[in-house]
This record gives structure tokens, C-alpha cells and sequence, in this order.
């Protein structure tokens, strides 16, 4: 690990890591991290508010301790989308792994099959997508950013099926690259290429339409992603009810629920407090993961309670990875187990949909 | 550019000016203002409770995120009292601008018709009202501070007139001036004189009465203002519903919502925690202006859905003049543009016309 | 002026005061004020979350400003119980001026007559009620705790009615001392004895019951102020509803809401909070003075606004003396008249009795 | 006292302790215990948010001072469960006092007895339960963390009521041991084996079902822990009304509302904020005990105002014990007690039965 001016030197350590919870991962990891690749991944946009409100927000729905429940040994075991996973928390779809190790998103693909969980891999992966299902047999979802590109967004996907991804994850936030001010103060610049939009020369520059974000989305790139991939598709960036109203109409198999992790409108509200109507409107229909500002037991338990089926975690993730590797992943997704297995106990639940079925009761 | 204790330098730079955001370029301007004029002009009136409150209320509002709009490039243009413009982002009248930049007003002038907006030209500006006109042949408003010396206010309204502004600003808030105290704290006196109020002898003292504020202000200054300029008038200052149809009854062509940046009346609430009782009174029948505390695109937006037609900044102008002259002044209101249009494409909107028909979601 | 520990020094200094506020001033007396003296008139009970509560309770109410109303040259002139004031802000009872200034309570006594308002001179004032009412010729009350020694509380009513006093203050919050942590920290003692408890030989120590405050207090203690005193008796300390009602029951001429600077129970509602209530209840069958938190002419309006008649200050008028004796009274009380002035105008009044029929708007 | 890296040495200081108060308190005793055995002592669960919220809690329920009651000299003295005290305050458990003083509870029981309150002994404590009850003739009650060894839990159950213990206090919130953060950052170690649980040779291992807690417990739990006592049993740990109504439904004589001084579930409500709905279900029906968070006189007011029949404190005794053993735990007791006298004074209430008819006020 090593952090260096105007060099771009990654971790490559896979130690066993002892974490105590995912807020102190982000200091131990900003020091292993080269500084502009840390303020990417860490930074949100603008004044960074609806970064910090992902995690106020949480702080306004408590959980109520239970006793006497009789109950013990909470069974975390769920599934989404047909998939048996060991817990409700899953890894989010997030951009170039290769900044944070050396074995970018083989190393991630490891450590998810490690913990029992599923791997969301990127668009802008720094492996490409073959690679990253060669790395571990765990279930993986293939991300989609839909690209000016349509008929290189029409290959990925159906590539991400022939290796044998299970769904795909259209990101449907993302008509415009939010104002992440600390990157540009650092003048961040990516120091790898995705290693899904090389061509056959990989030295070769990337056409400018293949690495363009399309910024026209609608029912029809739902559509297309789902007629192009043949595969369940998940559209992610949700905040309003009837946004996913229109994904489910448009033949949406899920939705996440997400601000992007604060990365894209700052003076949205907190993903979390956002989750509640959204799931009224859906009422089960399909199932809804939500993301953005998950980071301790009591988060995951209270998006459940709120109508999520299951929560996903990026940066935490990545912190993991830069910090031990494939072993850094599996050990934040166990921390992440156990804090809610023990909020569960607390709270008198035994299972997963005990969770779902729990009242939280507002701050006053 | 050059502070000096004693001594009023003011910058002279005009090179290309590499602004993040509207936040940060405070802090740098402070470096290269007098720290006298620094003060005088970022400062607000007693505790800075309200001059805080500005930028606070904006919090209280948020924008949900919409997706799958199919909408791209969003569209800025828009118009005032019959002058098109290239967002609805316009600069409200600022006293001296020779405290910032050696061009003063002239450098405004410029950058504001080089970003295509209206400039709002102060009472007590630094140069001449027809010194500003000359300088660039973008639109302008000018602006009355109402004098005890009555003669000499419809003498400015005439020039200004016959300058070729298209309308006349009216500050109604200013009967007594707010207690600044850092100013008085830093004994900051005026090193130039204004422009306008200048005899035919410019070294000669400017008789009291020139340079005194009338405190008695009521419907007959606005229908003053109308006869002697014969343009329309912008009524600034209102906060209260009552104030606005008073306003109107008057004649006035449009209204300004202000708490003149948080420098009169500490105490007062946030400005634009009061504009949607306002924009309700008003109901459409005159335009509806905009300003105190807005920094970001998104404070842009929610004034636009909260009511306002257009938004006036001023201090973040000021700065960027005093960083890079006419470069600085365009620079600002083309940042402000790009985070304007980013929060329309995130918003799921088109046009201004979207932005007003669209609700904000009250922070809980 | 001049602090030194062990030994007790006060200011001499009566040069003029240029004052920015009643905030900084407690800043500048901290200077010249002994610590221990500085602790005991600057601090409160407890944790001082009431003594902060006190200014923050100002915030939850706002002033909206209002234009075009014609007016000009606020008229601060009012009267309580029958003497003319020159404004609505009097001095609150205070122990000890001799802490802050040589001149002790002749100070403050001249300088209140300066600024033309009401003096409370305390029981336990440093000098005789005779020596200050003959400092100064300006309108007095007499404050009374009531003392376990009766007769010598009655003497001392009698007194004030020969000394030229106009009502009494009588003090009901203090029938046990509040926990004053800051003062215990300092180990303080009061280095002066009480001029109005001295005894023939004032060297010789006080007799315990006349130096020992009465813990009973109820409408019969009223009662007897009034009876031995033939003045009004205004009632303070009142936080609650009913018991302004039984302070009227029992004839008291006017209600003094306080609780005391946040100097007794800590974990009570800020006063201005309390005045709402209160003033409904009392429906202005007799007047209501305020204090508690005063600092402003904001506070000043919004006190009057929310029922109050006159509002008091206590240690402002104490750094004051300490700054610069009677001129630094004055001082004060002036800088608080012009604020007050100021706020008439930008909020659109130009009386004491329009200030009491406006609206305030309830903070978001 | 001493604090020793890598060695474990204890305070045998019993000098008179000088208290401000139980604020200052925490910042003296963590100069004395040694890092380890203050973090465990002084630390909550997970980021603290609900250790800080006990506490912020209280500011939500304000105390309206009275006046003119014509009350004085406050009677404190209550009973529980049939024990008279001098005061609604008594000490809850908390394990292994022996990390604070040489004495452990053997200097704690004493200093409860010498203030005349009960003292809650903890399965864990250092010393044994009998030597605890040799050391002071105070009333007792014995604390049962459910072993997994069911035999060994009813052999301490009458281990209890042979040594006089005169009720038992089922902990039902430790089903699993919360994360307790700080400690594991310190790598915290018991230094000492718990008195209790020695078998009869001390030097061996304790067998691992004697040293660990069951993790399912039910209404059988207290079922049993009825029967083999024969004591009245306080269910501690209760949050949710429909749990205090389960546990006076098995046979409670009293509950104890605590979320266990924020050690286990962060994100918990306040104990204090839950307060109130437990009580109304409650319905007198059993007294109830209430700790966490509990500091100062007018906690102990607002608690009884909100149900409580008496409340319970355990850190500050602690402290109390480290600074000066058993007279460090008698003053801690003392200083609380004459915090609520004052606090009953001021709030015009004479006794016990006087605060818990006392209506708060909500804050604004």
C-alpha cells in the first residue's frame, strides 16, 4: 500500500483485517488510497448535504429494543430475484475497483463469493466483465450505463449474460455526471482504462461514443436492456413513487432504491427517508433493494423495516478491498452480518421478514 | 490585486478565472479584497442570523430526483419584463464596485453581457450610470435609492432613462441602514465616491441631502419613481404578502423578494422562507424576483418552484469581479448556469416553465 | 481596571464607551472583571442550558420586515406604572454593583437617569438604598427578598418609601439559590457586604436571619409588601400562567417574567418561550416586564410583541459600569434604544404600541 | 490511584470527595481509572448516538418553574417495593466495581448504606455476593444475568435471598452484548474474575455455560426466577409497553425502563422518551424503576414526572467510588439528592408524590 504524488501506486495486501465497525474503514482506508482516488470514491456532490443526510436521515426512525422475545440465533438468509444470499446486504454496482487493488474487481468477486453475497460489477469496471466472472463462481449482476453507443450497450449486455450474469442493473440516474467538487479541486483524473469499453486494441483511444453516457433515458432503454440482455433487469436511482411506477409498467423486475450514494443531486433528500412512500407506491410488486449511506447493522435493519427487501453497500466496500484485498471485502460483509444479527436479537426478531414486519418509531 | 492596511489598492486582474463553485470563491476573494471592503461586503446586519437563514431556509426544501424522463440538454432561456435572457439568473444592484476592481461597474457590465444577463446598476455605484451603459450593451435595470434631495432622484431617473435602461429598481427596505458591525468593528470608511451623486465640481463635498437615504418611503415613491422615469419599476424589498399587493396597487411592473442579503434587518426570516406566501398574493400578476443567499443552482431551482420568475445574485459577482474582472463576473454566472442546468437534468426538467410547475418535498 | 488573584480590585475608569453591541461587551468585561466577580454575573445554573435557552427562545420567533409604510423617526416613548420613560427597556434588580465599579449602584444610578429610564436597585446592592437613591435623581424601585427577619424586611420597605423609591420588586424565584456550578468552580466569595443589612457597627457581622432569604413565600408575603410598603409591588419570577394569577389575586400592580437570567432552575423553558402564556392570562389587567436574555433590539420588539410592556436588562447595564461606570451605563442603554429605534423602522412601527400589535412569524 | 499501561492498579483513595457535580465527575474519574477500565466503564454501544441521546432526551421536557407555594424544605423520602429511602435515587447494577477501587462493591455498599439507599449487586460483581452483603447492613438487591447454566443461576438466586437480599433484578436486554466499540479498539480484558461464579477452587477456569449468558429468555425466565428466589423480581431492560405489560403478566413485582445506559442497541430511543408510553400501559399497576442517562436533580424531577417511581444511577457511583470509595459514592448520592431538593423547591413541590402530579412542558 502506498500512497504517492503524481503516481498511481495501488494496495496489493490481502492480510486478514480486523475491523471494528464501517465508519473507521474510511479513515484506515484514506491512507492506503492514493488521495485523489480516496476523494473520488469518498466525495459526494456539491456541498456534499445529501451526502450527509444518507446518514442523518437514519437517525429519525429508532428502533424499539424487544425482550423476552424467547427468540435466539437470528437467520439472516433471504433471496432476491431467485438468488439465496447469507444476509440482506449485497454489493452495489461501483466504478473501476482497480483504484483501490491491484486485483480490482477479481479481488472483490472473491471476497463477495466469500461472504455469500452478490457482486454488482460495473459498466466502467476496471476488469473486464469475463474476467470478473472468471474470478470467483459467486452470483454477479452486471451494471449497464447506457451508452451513446447502443449497439456496443446491446453487446455488453449480452455478454454479461453469456458469462453468465443473473441480472442486470440499469442505472437510471446518471443523465449528467453530478459536481463532485473535491475531484475536480484535486483535478482528479482516472488513471485506468474500464476494461469493458477497450476494443481489440487496447492501447488504442476508446470512441467517444462508447464511453459517453447517454442522457436520453426512458421507458425504452428499460425496454431495450431488458429485450437486449434477456435477463431480470433492476433499475436503480429511484427516489420518487412514480418513477417506480414506470419501471415496474416498463417491465422492471426490481428497483433500487438510490441517490447514488449523494454523488449526483445534492439538495435531494436522504435515500432513506425517501424509502417509505416509494414503497407504498410499489406494494410488493417486485422487490426493492436500497442503497446509499448503509453503513452500521441498525441501517440495514431499519431500510428493511421500511420497505426494502434488500440493502446493497458500495464505498465500505471498496474501503475493504483497498485495505486486505479479497479478504478486506469478506471481512466488511461479515461485520456487516453480525451488527445486524445482533440488532435483530436486540429488537426480538428472528428473521428476515420479522425485520420487514417491525414498526420503527419516529424521533421526537 | 494587493491588500494593504491604510491603503486601498484594488485588483486589476482579468485573466480566465477557474472557479468550483460560489461557496469557495468567497474565500478567495477575500485574499485579494481590503479587508475594510471585504467586510463592508460580505458582511450582514447584528448577529448574522438572518444573513446565515438565507442560506439555511434553502435546506428546508429539497428536489426529488426524477429519472426516465427522457430529457436531455435542459433549456435556461427565459425572460423579464420583456428582455429574453440566457437563464434566469440576473445580478442584482450592488453598491461600489470600485471597492473590487480597478473597471468597476464597467467590468460588471461586461461580464454580464458577455454571460448574456441583465446587470442591476446601484445609486451609488462608482462610476457614472452612463459610464456603466457605455461599457457594454447588454440589458440594465438601474437602481433608486430614494434621496431626500427629490429633484436629484428624478434628475438620476431621467439620465438613467435616457442611459437606456430598461427599468428602475426601487429599494424599499432601506429607510434606516442595518447595523453592520463588522464594518463598524473594522471602522470601515467609503474610499471613493459615487459616480452618480457627484457635482459638476467632483472634488467638491456631495451635499447632504444628495447622499442622504429618505426614510419616508410609501406608495407615492413608487408612483414617483413611474412618472419620472417612465420605466418600468422593480419594487425591492418585500417580504410580506401586504408589501407585495401595496406594490402592485402602486404600479409597480414587478416585485424583488429580498432581505437585502441578510444586512438590514437581523432577525428577519430566511428570504426565501417567506416567498411562497408572497408568490401566492401575487398570484401571477407581475414578475417575481429573487434574492438573498443564493449560491448553488439548486437554491435556483427551489426559488423557481417556490414561486420567483427570476434570481438575483450579488455578492458571488462582486467576488468574481474582484478575482478576474469582467472574466471573473462571466465565469460566475456560467457556473451558476451549468449547476442550473445539471439540477434541471437530475430534476427530470425541461424548461423553466418545468421548474416552476415542479413541487419540492418538504425536509422532514 | 484590573483583575488579580486574592485580592479584590475594581475599575475606576468612567471614560466613554464605544460600544458595537451587548454581545462583545461581555467579551471586554471579562477583562476588566475580576474572574470570580466575572463568574457569579455572567454565569447560570447548572449545565446553563436555560441560560442559552434564553437566547436561542428569540430565534423561534422572526420579525418580517415591512415597506412602503410611510414611516420615519421611531418613537421609543412609553411609561410603567405611571413614570415616562424615554424607551421601553429598563434595569432589572442586580447584587452587588460594587463587583464591577468603584461607583457601585451611584454609577448605574447616574447613568440610568442619563438615559432617562427606571433603576431596580437590589437588596443586597453594595451601597444603601439612601446613598443611591441620592447619587441620582432618576426613577427608582426597591427590590425586596424577603428576608427571614421579618421586621427588618419591613424596615427596609419603609425605608424605600422615605428614600423616594416609586414600587417594589419583590422576588419570588429565589426561596433556595440556584446551583451557580461556575462560582463553586471558583470557590467565590463575595468580598463586600451588603450596604442595606448593615447594622450600626458595620463591622460587625450580619445577624443570620437578616442575611438569610425567607424559603416561604405565597400571596401573604405580597401582601405584606404591599402593606408595609404603600407602593405598587410588581411580582417577579413568574414562569407560569397561574401564578401570575395569584400574584394579581393577591395585588400585585404589575408581573415581572424572569426566570432570573438562568441563574435558578436550570432545565426551565426559556422565558420568552413562558411570556406568550403568561401575557394571555393576565389579558393586560396589569403590566408585564420581561427579562431573561435581553441582548437586542430584536429581543426588545419581539418581547413587546409577545405581551410584554417594558422588558428589563441586568448584566449588559453590569459590564457596562464595569467598562466605563455611569458613562457605560449610558452607554448601553443607549446602544439598546437605537437598536430597538432601528428594528421599529425596518419592521414598518413607529410606537411602542404598534410593536405590541404586530404579528411575529413562528421560525420553520 | 494510578493508571499503569500493561498493569492494573486500582484507587484506595476514601478521602472526602468535593463534588460540583455528576457532569464534572466523568473527566476526574478518568484520571484515575486505568484507559482500559474507564472506556468500558464510560462507553456505549456502537457510535454512542443513543448514549448521547439519554441524555438529550431530557431537554425535551422542561420544568415550569412555581412560585408563591408557600412550600419549603422538600421531603424526599419514598419506598420501594416496601424498603423506605431517603430518596427517589437508588443504585442500579453494574458489574466489577473492583476496576474502580480496591474496595469494589464491599466500598459500595457501605457508601449506599451511609447515604441510606438500596444497592443493586451484579452477577458479575468482583466480590461475592455474600462479602458485598457483610460489608453494610443497606438493603440489597441481587442482579441475575441468566447463565446458560440453569442450575448454577437458582443456586445464585438462593445464595441471594439466604444472604438477605431482598429482591432480584432480571437483566432481559443482554441477549447478546452489544458493541461496545471502544473496548474493542482498547483490547479490553477483564483484569478480574467474577466472584460469583468462582467455583471452590478460585484459581481454576470458570466453566464456559457458568460465564455465559443465556440468550433466550422469556416470561419462564421470570417464572423462574420468582420460584427460586422467593423474592419480588425486577424485570430490567423494558422498552415497549406490550414487554412491561408481558412482564407484569409472569409475575414482575416491578419493571425497570433502560436501554442499559446505551451499551447495547445503538439507535434506540432515549430511555427517557419511552418513558412515558411504558407508564401510561403500565398503569401503576407495578412500580417502576428508571435508569440511563440519569445525571443531574431535575433528570430525577422529569423521570418521576414521566412515571417513574424512583430512578436509578450507575456510572456516577462508579465514579464516585474511583475518586474516594465508599464516601466518594455517599457524596455522588448526596450531591444527586440535594440537586432535587433544589430542583423540587423551585418547582414549588414538596414531595415525592407532588412531582409525579407535575406537568412537564414540551420544548418548542
Amino acid at each position: 500500500a502506498a500512497t504517492s504524488p503524481g503516481e498511481f501506486i495501488v494496495s496489493r495486501t490481502e492480510a486478514p483485517l480486523d475491523l471494528i465497525n464501517l465508519i473507521d474503514i474510511e479513515t484506515r482506508a484514506s491512507r492506503v488510497l492514493a488521495p485523489g482516488a480516496f476523494s473520488y470514491i469518498a466525495g459526494g456532490a456539491g456541498d456534499e448535504w445529501t451526502l450527509r443526510e444518507n446518514r442523518n436521515a437514519f437517525n429519525r426512525q429508532l428502533i424499539v429494543p424487544r425482550v423476552l422475545s424467547g427468540k435466539t440465533a437470528p437467520d439472516l438468509r433471504t433471496q432476491i430475484l431467485g438468488t439465496a444470499i447469507v444476509s440482506p446486504i449485497i454489493i452495489t454496482p461501483v466504478a473501476a475497483h482497480g483504484l483501490a487493488h491491484i486485483t480490482a474487481e477479481a479481488g472483490t468477486a472473491r471476497g463477495a463469493a466469500a461472504a455469500g453475497t452478490i457482486l454488482g460489477v460495473s459498466t466502467v469496471s476496471t476488469l473486464a466483465l469475463e474476467q470478473v466472472a472468471a474470478a470467483a463462481a459467486g452470483p454477479k449482476w452486471f451494471h449497464l450505463y447506457m451508452l451513446q453507443d447502443v449497439a456496443y450497450s446491446a453487446k455488453l449486455l449480452r455478454r454479461a449474460r453469456a458469462a453468465g450474469y443473473r441480472a442486470i442493473v440499469l442505472t437510471a440516474d446518471t443523465t449528467v455526471v453530478g459536481n463532485r467538487e473535491d475531484s475536480l479541486r484535486q483535478r482528479f483524473q482516472f488513471p485506468l482504462q474500464p476494461g469493458n469499453l477497450l476494443g481489440d486494441d487496447p492501447a488504442a483511444p476508446i470512441p467517444l461514443a462508447r464511453r459517453t453516457f447517454e442522457s436520453r433515458l426512458d421507458r425504452k432503454t428499460i425496454e431495450f436492456a431488458i429485450r437486449e440482455s434477456g435477463l431480470p433487469v433492476i433499475v436503480k436511482g429511484i427516489n420518487h413513487p412514480d418513477d417506480a411506477l414506470l419501471a415496474i409498467d416498463a417491465g422492471a423486475a426490481a428497483i433500487q432504491v438510490s441517490n447514488h450514494g449523494g454523488r449526483q443531486l445534492d439538495g435531494a433528500p436522504g435515500a432513506f427517508s425517501v424509502l417509505p412512500a416509494v414503497a407504498k407506491a410499489v406494494n410488493q410488486r417486485v422487490p426493492i433493494i436500497f442503497d446509499s449511506g448503509v453503513r452500521r447493522g441498525q441501517d440495514v435493519f431499519k431500510a428493511l423495516a421500511s420497505g426494502a427487501d434488500v440493502v446493497a453497500i458500495g464505498r465500505p466496500v471498496i474501503y475493504g478491498l483497498a485495505l486486505s484485498g479479497w479478504q478486506g471485502v469478506r471481512s466488511v460483509l461479515e461485520l456487516l452480518n453480525r451488527e445486524l444479527s445482533m440488532t435483530m436479537q436486540l429488537a426480538g426478531v428472528h428473521t428476515v421478514a420479522d425485520i420487514r414486519a417491525t414498526a420503527l418509531q419516529p424521533a421526537v
